[in-house]
């Protein structure tokens, strides 16, 4: 089996993401064999899911764990970002005193982020704080969501205003299950890599760029999955290791996610997915630094090239009001004193934070992507 | 002004205890002058507090923080412990998002434990953390609630089951304003107040001895108020700065909370209130540590004493059914793979932890607590 371990390293504790196909079918076995020490069997487990994911991976999972001698249980929640809420994490916390979980029982997240952030969640706030386990299914949670410690539910009015850090024990990346992911949300995951190229990683970014498709799970190779997974993730650890409660760095990934967490908003978090919305919202960080000067037009457009070749949108909603785009700026978490932070491209593998994006600039680039996506390709 | 401060010291942080009388006013004032450097103004405060609070109080303490530079807005939380729920908490969430506190905002706890729980825990989730202070205005909140970080919200079947640990950035402990405090609310405080003599500091039980009496606030001295103030803070500071998120020591602090929570909770919260309970609990405790001769008997009729001094009960409920007691322990947060944890007197002063209390005995002691309650004093 071709397993890669990465480790992510925290003040306070440290933990492996295990990027292994195949892997499901031993999770029980990994914990049990002390993998990670805390959680060695016997011990209670509340596997979290939807109805979905569970009908197809939930035996083979549930199989492994109790063969190694876990008490497990299961909590199916409905399937869908919509259901993101405190009503759904509610619902766990009442599976959770169904079978009486301890302060030493542990939570299993198996799904894709909403799954995972509202399991997180519940496990950071139940008995102020038990342990658990992700084990992504979607592209997205395995490169982004299960790793770094940030959990959370959705406000009525806005996404992820409610959570805490809480970290995993293990991550546990099982790249078959891809398989079944519907290939809208395969690509909706590829633009948080694409993220990691432009942020942080040019020879991840020159391997994406080198892939002769990249837009759905068959196209890609064993190998060249198996690098994407483990180069964001490692990436991702890189910068969660040296900045856990997003004091300054980790900032940088949220680079496509001030305008997307809008877009995504405005459009009822339904029309578009949040990896289309980051696509977007790259595509505008990309022209806003250009704009600025702050990166050559050749990255620039390599970056647009390269979403597109994913089938990711680069242009926007044409029905966006910019200037409602620009208030919900204001409420975002990453708001310090009234002015909007920007993450923004330096090059290709490297990005700034500032705050000095004029509203001008902001309405320039809004109503260009609006009106010329495909020029971009020139 | 007489101002003593204690200092919290934990691993990653630190933050005082201000005990002043007449504080109140000068909380904007302390705040701004950067005794706590991370909140100086300007700054969005949100001061959460119940009606009848607020009413007397909060005039003065939003003029003490207007005054100092703050823009305050407010969020006012129905009165009672059956309305520590995750709804009051949305409402929290409802007035941070409309006053769009940011993640350098902070929220204000003016209130008893009530009000402090559920702030400290929206807090704690808001942005995933934003920084809170701790404006106690019951004896319990003050010595107990207020100090510790932990915070959270009742399970519609069991208390503190869905909570968080977040640290408060200053508590501001002002012992005027337990003038207005209810004569019976004020002998719940002080059941906490004599556990900390029991688990930790033998002079301070030994200066609750030789007060003339203990049951109000207008029989104690400003002196021995302050003393009583000071030693049960600094007690909880020294417990928790060597055990912030409750590996071992910190149990401690639950003298008398693990019977005394199954009586809260089967008598549905209202008929007897947290520090009634605790006084049965420890009276229990102290019963079941004499019968497995953990202590003298003569330190147990000492304790008993100075429950009955406070007028706090030691009888429990005629009621209660033993055998739903039992189960009920079973659900407590301090069961470590399925046997109670007991935290039993050692001697005045000291405590210890075991869970080697058998069933037999809780059932003998409970009966014992219902039948003669009035033995104890002879």
């Amino acid at each position: 089996m071709n397993k890669t371990v990465v480790s992510i390293s925290l003040p306070q504790l440290a933990y492996d993401v295990i990027i292994a196909a195949g892997g499901l079918s031993f999770l029980g076995q990994w914990l049990s064999a002390g993998e990670v020490p805390p959680l060695t069997a016997p011990r209670k487990l509340l596997v979290v899911s939807n109805p979905t994911v569970f009908q197809i991976y939930g035996p083979t999972l549930i199989e492994s764990l109790t063969q190694a001698g876990f008490e497990v249980s299961t909590c199916l929640l409905p399937d869908g970002e919509q259901y993101k809420t405190l009503e759904s994490v509610q619902t766990i916390y009442d599976a959770a005193l169904q079978h009486r979980l301890e302060r030493r029982s542990a939570m299993v997240a198996l799904g894709g982020g909403v799954i995972g952030d509202m399991t997180g969640f519940a496990a950071a706030t139940w008995l102020r704080g038990i342990p658990f386990v992700q084990v992504p299914t979607s592209l997205l949670a395995m490169v982004d969501a299960s790793i770094g410690g940030k959990t959370g539910v959705n406000h009525p009015q806005g996404k992820n205003l409610i959570g805490a850090f809480h970290q995993p024990k293990l991550v546990l990346i099982d790249p078959q299950v891809l398989e079944t992911l519907p290939v809208r949300e395969f690509r909706a995951g590829m633009a948080e890599v694409i993220k990691y190229g432009i942020i942080w990683d040019q020879e991840l970014f020159a391997a994406l760029e080198s892939a002769p498709q990249l837009d759905r799970y068959e196209a890609l190779s064993e190998s060249l999955l198996h690098k994407i997974l483990t180069r964001s993730c490692q990436a991702k650890a890189d910068v969660v290791s040296q900045d856990e409660k997003e004091a300054g760095l980790r900032a940088i990934l949220n680079y496509g996610h001030t305008i997307g967490h809008a877009i995504e908003s405005l459009t009822g978090y339904s029309r578009i997915n949040h990896g289309e919305a980051v696509a977007m919202g790259m595509a505008a960080a990309g022209w806003i630094a250009e704009k600025m000067d702050l990166w050559k037009a050749d990255h620039h457009h390599r970056q647009l090239a390269l979403i597109q070749k994913t089938n990711l949108p680069t242009a926007i909603p044409g029905d966006l009001d910019d200037e409602v785009v620009l208030r919900l700026l204001q409420t975002d978490k990453k708001v310090k004193s009234g002015r909007v932070r920007f993450i923004l491209p330096a090059a290709i593998g490297r990005a700034t934070i500032t705050d000095q994006v004029s509203s001008e600039i902001i309405r320039q680039v809004l109503q260009q992507l609006k009106a010329s996506p495909a020029q971009v390709q020139g």
